[in-house]
């Protein structure tokens, strides 16, 4: 049976909204469409940067868009999502780095697969884009990995090896990769169709996706179906 | 009736595929969702220099992707749409700007509402955006509109108005009202909900423009619906 699943690979960084939008509606997939999800914690600002792109909220009307935008799929997809206080502030100031690092030490450590990925990775996206907590400070970090079950000796652990070459090198490894399939932002979701690799930019091509490898697209939350009863 | 039906306005550009594809969906449910469709043929380059916007394409990445998206999504949403075989050129140096205006004359001649609106701009969109042939040349416009069932007497009439200033200013004037909803690329969709307008950009939020106005999302090809049973 497992070989016969489809690989689908996210990659993401909890600075993108739209990131958490997606993230969320695949977990629901899952067990949905016979998928394999595999997590890709990677850095956007080194996305940015590598392919030349520039935040789309730099066009002020496409800022005041994206708001609304957010608010309506957030409301439709029914995520959590609220604004930070001050977006700009914590998307371009403070940033993910220190967010990413802990995540991507979290994949190195993952000792039940993709599970603890998940819900640290979740945990984190809740304080930036639902709570509007910090998420750049030790103590931040260390909370979320509490609340997505990891003990404090573990967060501990987790937050040194965030600090170390290795973890670092390995988040920029996964940003390389995202920027091999040519990125130019999050989330960036590759479908292994056939031995080919399908990429979608972005939380707005599942129909689409669906399409592509054969399964059927139920609605963001599949397990209510409440679009097409 | 009438007064019940929800009114949807499509700010439109012949120069954008997506806009294309946008405009053939809500052709299609037109009939389906009980709507007021209203075509708004506008002037791509004046809102991209009036919100201080970029083509996508000018991240190398973006522009790669794009061609893959508008790919995949045309065989989705059954739209014959190919690449012309000189984006650029046709895009950004020979441009729509006469093709806008005579799309502009046949809206402030239109006898039959919108229909001849619809079948011009579709015949101008298939030489762009299909068959890989010029849009701006008279006799290239002239060719759309016999097409599209005018007479060589009505093309010609149109032609010459597509030059006076009052087409010219009624362009610029749909134009701007794009920019009053802040738009910053096209297609821009207005529904019009409760009296007040919600805005979506592109043409990847039916699903959610439906949730909106509270009708039922029933894939690109609604006569089919070949996704969902």
């Amino acid at each position: 049976m497992s070989s016969s699943r489809k690989v689908i690979e996210l990659f993401y960084d909890v600075v993108s909204p739209y990131s958490w939008l997606a993230f969320e509606v695949l977990c629901r997939y899952r067990n949905v469409w016979n998928i394999e999800l595999k997590f890709h914690p990677a850095f956007l600002g080194g996305v940015m940067q590598g392919s030349g792109n520039r935040p789309p909220a730099m066009v002020p009307n496409k800022g005041e868009y994206l708001v609304k935008d957010l608010t309506r799929l957030a409301s439709y997809m029914n995520v959590p999502l609220c604004q930070p206080s001050n977006t700009f502030e914590v998307m371009f100031e403070k940033g993910s780095l220190a967010a990413m690092r802990f995540i991507t030490a979290v994949v190195e450590n993952a000792k039940d697969g993709d599970r603890l990925v998940e819900n640290v990775s979740r945990e984190v996206w809740k304080r930036i884009w639902s709570t509007d907590q910090d998420i750049c400070e030790p103590s931040s970090l260390s909370e979320a990995g509490l609340k997505a079950g990891l003990s404090s000796s573990e967060v501990e652990e987790l937050i040194r090896q965030a600090k170390s070459q290795p973890v670092k090198d390995k988040l920029k490894q996964t940003t390389q990769e995202a920027l091999d399939y040519k990125a130019f932002g999050f989330p960036l979701i590759i479908c292994h169709v056939d031995g080919k690799p399908e990429v979608f930019f972005g939380s707005d091509r599942f129909e689409l996706m669906a399409y592509c490898i054969g399964e059927k697209w139920l609605g963001p939350q599949p397990d209510k179906l409440t679009s097409y009863l």
